[in-house]
């Protein structure tokens, strides 16, 4: 009998965000698979499971360049499947760890369609995990969306200036990877008069967390790359 | 000393979909708080969690009417609030139960803001939890938004046409409560060209779950009120 394979969400930081489910099927499975880029010491999805896991638990790493090249990111992730694929198929449970949930912008998609691709009769499990913008928004005792309020998740702004209209939209945004275009986003809500109404986190849950209520402090410094900011009408703080 | 106030995230359905820190928060509280309707039997977040509760563990039922009137909603949230504060005061431990993710939709905010008003120096922590879309987003291994794709979470629909320019905005949309309006919102779907890149998901993690992928085979039956239905451009069944 061939193995399961197994998307494991581990949520944005707190080893404690594992749900009972993810706990089990880490303890249970021959093997834990994490992608691993060459500006990370050390997976954050596995330094979150290691509390969890059994010493002689096998863990495999697979290296994933941080690129927005698909050729290179294609030859990548088939090579993972190809890499995972012959376990599955003598039988081994594998798991793949994914920060925060596998459903919202996760690698894992990009694997699970690839090994499905190579052998179709892999059965496939995908375990949901708390993403960082459930955490954040915990973080401060802030709703994200309440009765019926929209939200949207923008995972990325392809040119900056979209974020005015996607304002007018909708009152409840999400803005994720906020990092480079910071600047112009806190210049951009400004003249939407939305500032009051912005918060970032950084790291939630983890060692290096920051908790940022005026955008304006942190103007001119460089913003880590784990950030997003919550955009609510009406935040009282 | 004065008692924590803990909003917990219980997860949709499944048991073993709470986190780790909620199970923990669970045994630790003096007093468990759940919702209830005069509609439900028991309370569905109660039932949850009822396999990790101590026998012993004293639980208060707060009752809430299912109403759309803004003076009896407000009644009942004082009056609930009015419930938790002795005990808060007296330096009991209390978590209020919510479905899925408290920050998501949930009237654990209700809650809050009023025991806040009335005892501003009562500790309150918000605990995530997975919320239904991402369990049915994991049930049937599907991502929700992928790479730089925007995702729009739509709890209900005011007037139902408003979904035509949704659905133009977006590319992904999770539509909640969609019972009410079931007929409507699959002659949109269809008029727009999206039936098939829909899925409806029903009590996901419940003992009555159901996944349907062509939203036509239900039209005609009655939709039970926890279902939802995930709209992803390109969904390949």
């Amino acid at each position: 009998m061939k193995g399961k394979f197994y998307g494991l969400g581990v949520g944005p930081g707190d080893p404690e965000l594992l749900t009972i489910k993810a706990h089990r099927i880490l303890r249970e499975v021959d093997i834990v698979c994490v992608p691993i880029s060459k500006m990370e010491q050390e997976s954050l999805a596995l330094s979150i499971v290691k509390p969890y896991l059994q010493e002689d638990k096998l863990v495999m790493e697979l290296h994933m360049p941080m690129t927005q090249d698909e050729t290179t990111l294609e030859a990548s992730w088939s090579g993972a499947a190809e890499q995972i694929l012959p376990y599955l198929q003598e039988g081994k449970q594998v798991a793949f760890l994914t920060l925060g949930d596998p459903s919202l912008f996760s690698t894992y998609t990009y694997l699970l369609t690839r090994i499905k691709k190579l052998d179709p009769e892999i059965v496939v499990e995908t375990v949901p995990g708390i993403t960082s913008l459930a955490a954040a928004a915990a973080r401060i005792n802030l709703p994200l969306a309440e009765g019926e309020e929209r939200l949207t998740i923008v995972p990325a702004l392809r040119d900056v200036d979209e974020l005015t209209g996607i304002l007018a939209e909708s009152s409840n945004v999400v803005l994720m990877k906020v990092s480079r275009q910071f600047p112009e986003i806190v210049r951009i809500l400004e003249q939407e008069g939305r500032l009051e109404d912005a918060v970032m986190v950084t790291r939630c849950g983890q060692p290096r967390e920051r908790i940022i209520g005026d955008l304006r402090q942190v103007a001119g410094e460089k913003i880590d790359y784990m950030s997003l900011i919550i955009i609510k009408k009406g935040v009282v703080r």
